[in-house]
């Protein structure tokens, strides 16, 4: 491990980010075969529920540990540099939990963390605002539920699921939360992409599913206001920390390779791969491209961090210039993980493509989950913040 | 297909560019599938042997097609965009007989050309001379080979054998062609790179192997001439038409998907993903790095196949005029294939990255064959020539 | 003089590329100071004028070279390459004569070129539609021109001028021709940009100015049709070459600068700058650069003779591929010519920045002059192309 | 001024940031017009040293006020954005004080520190170790001076050099500081480099000069600690600050431009140039430029005052993960810097090139700024360090 990313291992006992080091290497052993095989991994989902980790972000009032946020993060990094699925499932289970604190009443945050950490809940995500085929209908207990909704990162085997529904009356989408074990719920695991295999992201479908008012997190018809916004920020914090940790882990991996493996093109002249001037040159090029992505995803948890403690109090205008940092960070750790990992190859040449190694996995993965929504829609954001303040609209995705 | 693309469709019959075009929808139809699978396409192989295009690049005095080099690296490029393994195989072949136009003595030339047209053979290679390790003893009737060849591209199911192996007497390669099926030549089906999947190359075996001298191009102990020395030019420009024919295919696969199936992205305003200014204006970038290195690329043939008619008579220094040709549109076209292959997702977008599509192949595949030799070797060639005029050294890569 | 720039000198006499070269060559003695002092160039203008290649462009009909435009835009990259000032007062020159030719009657071309031809006229210009300050109103004898024309370059020290009116009854432009020295025209010489100083682009003012119908080349209320409109491609064109040479310009004065001047970086142990593989390596990159820019624009140049020989018969499409051309090899040659101008330093180095070689002037002759028109709608139309054939919309730009 | 840049303004009174943008705002208004005319800016010098500043880095027992490097910094860039080569003044005093308690005995510290402060005196460099021309012999008093210094940024004009000459019994330099005003110091005005014009960069000569064994800073033969060694980080991190204040002043030059001057293209359909979605992209893309280079500036910062205040305990490890940290961000700034002032007109098109606005000043005074050691250099540097964690070679440079 290079001396820079070895800052951030751990070893004490009882630490997060020692626990999650440990966590990362057993999952590092089988993640190029997993990766390979895709579908479930029920086992290894369990290694993660063991670790203690799945209550991580859950305030100490309900038994949590009560991590900052940037704990959270670089847990996810951690992970992520090993196998970037789980690391998916474990950040979007926060990802879950923030949304019951940011939207949830007081009643609420009480009854599903308690029961989070009593319970060692896998919490999955079905909140998917651009898919609107899932329809809440007014009934008395709440509503009813029915439809499907796609891209359910971390559905498959969990216990609860974060749920959006639109709501034709109100023209508007309700967020609910529902045990995926529940009558009329089934999960269809048919997630096929090319990357991000283990993710669980099947589609899930509802029928006839009773969502008592007691579980509705946000009803229809109201305007999340800024605290409950915060949401898509903590959730594309999670992804930039996911794209970073798939650039280092590529980059770890080339570096041992050149360490290990390589040899000294012939005609460079020199006697080993990491003494060519052009390797080193290249190689300091792609840590140029990791090293800024990896400051800014600190500083905008730091932020993040701090705005989520104002709970309430929070105003749009905190809200945005948050966003305007996580975006940044998005964008550089968007570019670091494609580019990282498709780069690397340049420098550990032909015979590091076997599959044996799989060094493709980084680009897969990064390539499909930087697709959750359009980088050049970021950097326009950026670029109208830039020009004359204007604050990112606060939506799903910004 | 989209409007400068489609120029270089052509439908006449016995017009190779039309049989090849017509070739390669055939292998569109399962390149996914297949590329999927790996393996062998033994089928797949026989498609092209049927195509007659095997004869493509034999002069009329033996039997063949007489095509010119800009042609047969046009088939490749048409076969590449839809198939870059099978047509990785066709590129090959052709390179092996080339090799035989270029090494062997004009006895030599008609015995393997004419053999060649009449049964209509299918070329491999197990020439690699990084790799030392089968050795070539002195016999009476030639030389004997023992050892091993890694990275031998076309070997599984061709037929005959393009080989270099090291004489320890004269510290130096020979060259020389044997059938696949001799007794002690074993072909190991062991390629497991992440891409060019179905290029069939594997290690070849060599045990108590003869050599007869009538199957010797090139004895141990001679420096090969500047005709000799433009077989890894004609090799280079295989690779640079692959290379781009890979890119071409994954634009043409976006440019599809762009058309038909993506969705404008929710904050555009735009009414279809292709009126979105930032799609078209991203789309722009893709174009303007596969045009130029498409028109070096057929510039880069006529160089060649200007030179290549030379025979005997190309200078040193026309030899390494045409290496700088090469060696620039081989640059682009690695980045070209490169980068096309992995930015089409940033407009295309997460649907699009399902198994169904396979649109990562292109990635994999261009990432995997680019690799070849490092492509800063080539930029630092460039620079130096650049400075003072030096000529690319004739190496087996430039 | 680097290898592949060599190509392009000429020595035979009467030769239009040996008499540019040979005029480079004396431009380049006092280019830097000039462009320092800017100004008005009176006597370089009359060193062009004394070259004859004023008449270059001019059909041998009316007197003229006839040459190709290949050659004329061969010319322009020779001159701009030492002088990129008064290189563009060169194509300026004969833009306007192109225009005559595409827009004037049998009988004004006649008129135009072949006193053009005797008195070995130069012509500046004042067509600028995206100005409006200059009105055209009817009169008897044709029109009467008042009002301001900015950004009309070659106008101070011209003969004769290619203008644009605003005809408010029509709510379009005309286009004609009038004398420079013509009662109620008076240039004024306030070009004031930091870069392409002695362009002579200063702000013409139109007082009372009669415009006879005979000098009218379009009239109002006419739509141009597709030969009309290659006027654009023709001055896109222009600017292309002009880009390009003056980055190939900056790339020669670095080339020369390391191999005389430059010391090797004490901690590359390289015993010359130019034996240092990173030096190399970035040379080679920017070699890249300009190889592509220079193949696309002689293309471009060889499409745009053929399609300009078409004369009233070309039709839109062949007029819509020649702009994806043209624009292909502009925003190539614009990347080149910015980029180059900028990164040459990081070889050259420190010392290299004195005023005594004046190696800036390339940045800042590239950096005005690229801002015509902006190159990010170029490459919004290249991929509006690629995307489904849309032709670029026939304007002043495009 | 852009939200983010609006962040670092201060308005209390007495607080340096406060004073330094003051301070900037002044030397604005005559920018433009001093970078144009060149030459020594001696009134804008003695705003400089009435501000007061001139003490900030000093510690408060020598009655300085003992602000942190943090701090130094942020003026240094406030400065910058408004005027590069004051600000490069005004950096490189701070940095010769930071030689003196670097090198110097307590005894010098406390002689030249106090007196610094009493007499408010300005510091100018003739250190410079690549420029082995001045001499020093042994002389009964301590050694005696004779040579050239060239590149000696703030010698013209300023009260006290800190110099550095070859002494040959030992081939070692000694570094040392004389008063300017001294016997046979002449400051020669020479200068000539088209940016950083008004940095007082001439040459120094020494004709028989005196340097008594007081004002020997460090001796000859002997070799810096780390603590010494130091001088080059805190050199580099002047010159990051300083690329990036140029960037970030190039960046406001063209926000306000294009909010209050410039015109939406007429293809683009916005009704102002900042509502064009290409603009904003575009905006969004040097926004990114200039962010990360200013978080790695900050965070390299506290890393030097933290190294800093270790004084003669710091190792040579923390050394040089400093010196990694400074790299980092002196690579980001120089492409923030460069890339930046040149991008910015593709913006703000053509009419912003009027010398009225000078816009052009940005590049200039970047690019030749960003000479002073190779950046290629550095990124290899940081990719040896990435491969093995080899940290930078201690030299003037790194």
């Amino acid at each position: 491990m290079s001396q820079a990313l070895r800052k951030t291992s751990h070893n004490r006992a009882h630490d997060p980010l020692a626990i999650a080091t440990e966590l990362a290497q057993r999952l590092a052993t089988t993640a190029n075969a997993r990766d390979q095989a895709g579908g479930h991994a029920a086992q290894e989902r369990e290694w993660i529920r063991d670790s203690g980790l799945l209550t991580l972000s859950i305030p100490t009032a309900y038994g949590g540990q009560g991590a900052e946020w940037t704990t959270v993060y670089q847990v996810i990094r951690i992970l992520a540099r090993a196998d970037s699925a789980l690391a998916h499932l474990f950040g979007f289970h926060h990802l879950q939990l923030a949304g019951i604190q940011l939207y949830g009443s007081a009643q609420q945050q009480r009854r599903f963390l308690t029961q989070t950490v009593e319970q060692n809940l896998f919490w999955g995500n079905a909140l998917n605002p651009l898919d609107k085929r899932t329809l809440a209908t007014d009934a008395d207990y709440g509503f009813q539920l029915d439809g499907v909704k796609s891209f359910s990162s971390g559905s498959v085997g969990s216990d609860w699921l974060t749920i959006s529904a639109w709501h034709e009356p109100t023209q508007s989408a309700l967020i609910g939360v529902v045990p995926t074990r529940q009558l009329g719920v089934s999960v269809q695991a048919d997630w096929d992409a090319f990357g991000q295999k283990q993710t669980d992201s099947g589609n899930v479908h509802f029928n006839q599913v009773s969502l008592p008012s007691t579980q509705v997190l946000q009803a229809p018809g109201v305007t999340p206001n800024a605290q409950a916004s915060l949401r898509s920020q903590v959730a594309q914090l999670v992804m930039a920390n996911l794209y970073l940790g798939i650039g280092e882990g590529a980059f770890e991996a080339a570096r041992g390779y050149l360490a290990h493996e390589a040899r000294p093109w012939f005609a460079s002249g020199a006697d080993a791969a990491g003494a060519d001037p052009l390797v080193q040159h290249r190689f300091g090029q792609l840590w140029l491209k990791l090293r800024p992505a990896s400051v800014l995803a600190d500083q905008a948890a730091q932020e993040l961090e701090r705005v989520f403690r104002l709970g309430a109090a929070v105003t749009a205008q905190q809200r945005g210039e948050l966003a305007v940092s996580v975006a940044e960070a998005k964008v550089l750790a968007h570019r670091a993980g494609v580019e990282v990992s498709s780069e690397i190859f340049e420098l550990t040449g032909a015979r590091s493509t076997s599959s044996k190694y799989g060094f493709d996995r980084y680009w897969r993965n990064a390539r499909v989950h930087t697709l959750h929504d359009p980088v050049d829609y970021k950097i326009r954001d950026l670029g109208r913040y830039a020009l004359d303040g204007t604050l990112p609209e606060p939506t799903a995705y910004s």
